[in-house]
């Protein structure tokens, strides 16, 4: 009964004494972070040295070497490269567009093709342009076979009114996606899509598109916003406006390629994994700054972390570049089935692919008594740091897989306002990337991940 | 007892009614800014046809204008140029900083004078340097006569294990304010600065700095970080380094100038007052964007938007466009004493002028009681826009003299992380500036105002 007593009076002080433990673990983390971190000296590696690296390329083949490398140096650190078979698509040469108006001189625009496009014939396609806002304007004039042999043009633009970018965002890459298909099943020969971003500006908006076996495949190229803009004006001003589109895209067999880890064997559950990755492959027009190589050193970053502070976490942590999360994301897969065929255990997983912004917070697909433990132990550890968002539901592309086996996956939120700026743009390029916004976002990963690895979930 | 009952049940559904009536105004108010705001515009045509514009500079006195003129065509405001008398100090031919090495080649730097420094003789100043990183070291080598007829270096950088840039900037600008003075009262001739910044690039980072009347007044001068990083090297390796500075500022007599004041009279409670602020006088490197245009151009779009919306606010609202605040505060003073002057009651004041970025809470003034209603009722209808701290103790420095009356003052807070990258240098531009980042921050300001002009505080 005493020892009950005394338990009853000392339970309170060392909840609090661990709590100041915890706390005190996650500033180490976030010092060593802010004072000694590579991640902005990786990532200008990776931006300047190798660039945009879609999947398939030599550019993506050396910056698999690069990461091996950058893990590889850390020590106790084992390093893979996980094979898998990849999207292989390449743009080839410019591609072009150009307006023209009756008696007027032609204009031409800066697209560039979505990915995993066809090519347009050698000799381009001209046709008259149909402005499309919304679907059931596209389903009724397509009925009325006012889309034969068109060049459909998508121009619905983000919602401004949307506070979180991403929702915007995905509430017009409906358009992008499946666009092609839609219009080309009305008769439609081409698509030119206004670029899914916020911005107003010159940058055309790359990214993956996709065609439906029983539909005729056709070219699918982005404008800038001013360029949309411009087009939008002249088919108000003359509805038998013509536009010519050319692009030079092919898709080639699949090519091998990898996935790279770096983990670090957990001390007392060594069977328990936590993987904490971002995407290595890029788009080709810019460097693949914040989309995603900031995720990728960010990940590298988490393991140099509690090595540089020899924090021996209790179950392995694994920092993982997935390979093809833009156009097929078949390195999320090979991990997923690789998992299943080791019999592994992925009791948590953490994706940072929203740029290498200040975080606020992580979404998650945790459990209400999952994330209710989060609220009330972990966010008062993170709230210091202005890390404050754990409500969210989500975790990102390439970790989704895991879902499959029970993983619980996180996804890092950051102050994302002028990430579609940037994104899969010429301009997504290691000077947009600030070092303490990349830097506190490589922290708020690595406490997660250490939070998850002492506590478990 | 029938009526009782019947308000106690129907009192919480009345409560309920009324917060989805907050709730909708609020979105009602970013919606518009978001949609329709004349914010970035209005910053675009400030930076880009006024730029720079130091307190008593033809530029300010244009901006001045500007400022009037925006808000005299909003329907239903009163514009007012409120006078004061303003600091008039000027930077003169470009400024010199070479280090001379012996028996090798000089190294030209780029520095820039600090607000308020004098000039160096007209043939400058060349002597040995002494590198300060404490003032205990300042203090031990100048009772020992090492710092006589030296250029006293100051070169303690901002600590990155501050997770917020402003609490770092605070605790390393005291060497800018208060180093000039001390070095000079230990017989120094001349003092060289590193940067008050985490960014480490080529742009010196001017900023007011003061002297003390019975200590001698010695030329003051800022380096880039890459530059203070160069001369403590060149320190390093010789001591008895010598640097040549030379500065061509001048203080003239005070100037008169004005603040810029935008009125809606109050619907219910005309004599209390909310003034919403920013401050019109920048430094004169770059174009004072997020120091302080956004903030002028946020508290003249919350007028915008009341009006926009016909909200008819129950409080008078002014939008101020304070004068001064870089290297005088004497707008500030000047709308305390007219305040005084005149019997205003101003029951609140927000200010915005910590860089146009993503707005995330609101530091206050207010006690105890009136904080707990705000974070009970308030913040959760600010936390769907990611405004979530409203914790921190603040308000600004042009509206912190109205504390003199009892005026409960609001501080804008955003994600400022890369604030003190642009911070009073010559890339302090529009170009740096989001479009959306600024317009969130005018619709918190806007709708904060709200709030209190309809519940009081």
């Amino acid at each position: 009964m005493k020892k009950l007593a005394l338990l009853l009076v000392c339970l309170p002080l060392l909840t609090v004494a661990q709590s100041n433990k915890d706390s005190l673990q996650l500033r180490m983390i976030m010092n060593e972070c802010l004072l000694n971190s590579s991640a902005y000296v990786h990532l200008e590696e990776l931006c300047k040295e190798v660039g945009g690296r879609l999947s398939g390329s030599p550019e993506a083949a050396r910056a698999v070497e690069m990461v091996a490398k950058w893990a590889s140096k850390i020590e106790g650190v084992t390093v893979t490269k996980q094979p898998c078979m990849v999207t292989h698509w390449v743009r080839g040469a410019k591609e072009e567009a150009v307006i023209y108006r009756k008696g007027l001189s032609p204009i031409a625009l800066y697209p560039c093709a979505l990915g995993n496009s066809i090519a347009t014939p050698s000799n381009g396609i001209k046709a008259q342009v149909v402005e499309i806002l919304r679907w059931t304007q596209l389903d009724s004039l397509g009925k009325a076979g006012a889309l034969r042999n068109k060049i459909v043009f998508f121009n619905r633009p983000m919602n401004p009114t949307f506070i979180d970018p991403g929702a915007a965002y995905g509430n017009a890459v409906d358009q992008r996606w499946g666009g092609a298909a839609r219009a080309a099943a009305y008769g439609a020969v081409g698509m030119v899509l206004r670029s899914v971003t916020h911005a107003y500006d010159q940058y055309p908006h790359t990214g993956v598109m996709g065609y439906q076996d029983t539909i005729p495949k056709i070219p699918a190229l982005a404008l800038s916003t001013i360029d949309a803009t411009l087009l939008s004006a002249c088919v108000h001003g003359d509805s038998q406006l013509e536009v010519f589109i050319k692009d030079n895209c092919k898709m080639l067999p699949d090519e091998p390629s990898f996935n790279v880890i770096a983990e670090i064997k957990g001390s007392t559950y060594p069977d328990e994994i936590i993987t904490v990755g971002g995407h290595l492959d890029s788009w080709d027009l810019g460097e693949g700054a914040h989309d995603d190589g900031t995720g990728v050193v960010q990940a590298i970053e988490v393991i140099r972390i509690f090595q540089a502070l020899h924090l021996h976490p209790k179950r392995t942590i694994r920092a993982v570049a997935f390979m093809n999360e833009e156009n097929g994301a078949k390195g999320g897969k090979a991990y997923l089935e690789a998992a299943k065929q080791n019999h592994e255990k992925h009791i948590a997983a953490i994706e940072s692919d929203g740029g290498g912004f200040t975080p606020i917070g992580f979404s998650s697909t945790a459990k209400n008594e999952v994330r209710a433990k989060i609220l009330k132990d972990w966010k008062p550890l993170f709230e210091v740091y202005g890390i404050w968002n754990f409500t969210g539901e989500g975790g990102g592309t390439d970790i989704g897989f895991l879902r499959e086996i029970n993983t619980v996956l996180f996804g890092l939120e950051v102050d994302g306002q002028r990430y579609f700026d940037y994104h899969h743009t010429a301009n997504d390029v290691f000077e947009n990337v600030n070092k303490r916004e990349l830097e506190m976002g490589a922290a708020s990963l690595a406490m997660l991940a250490w939070l998850i690895s002492e506590k478990g979930l």
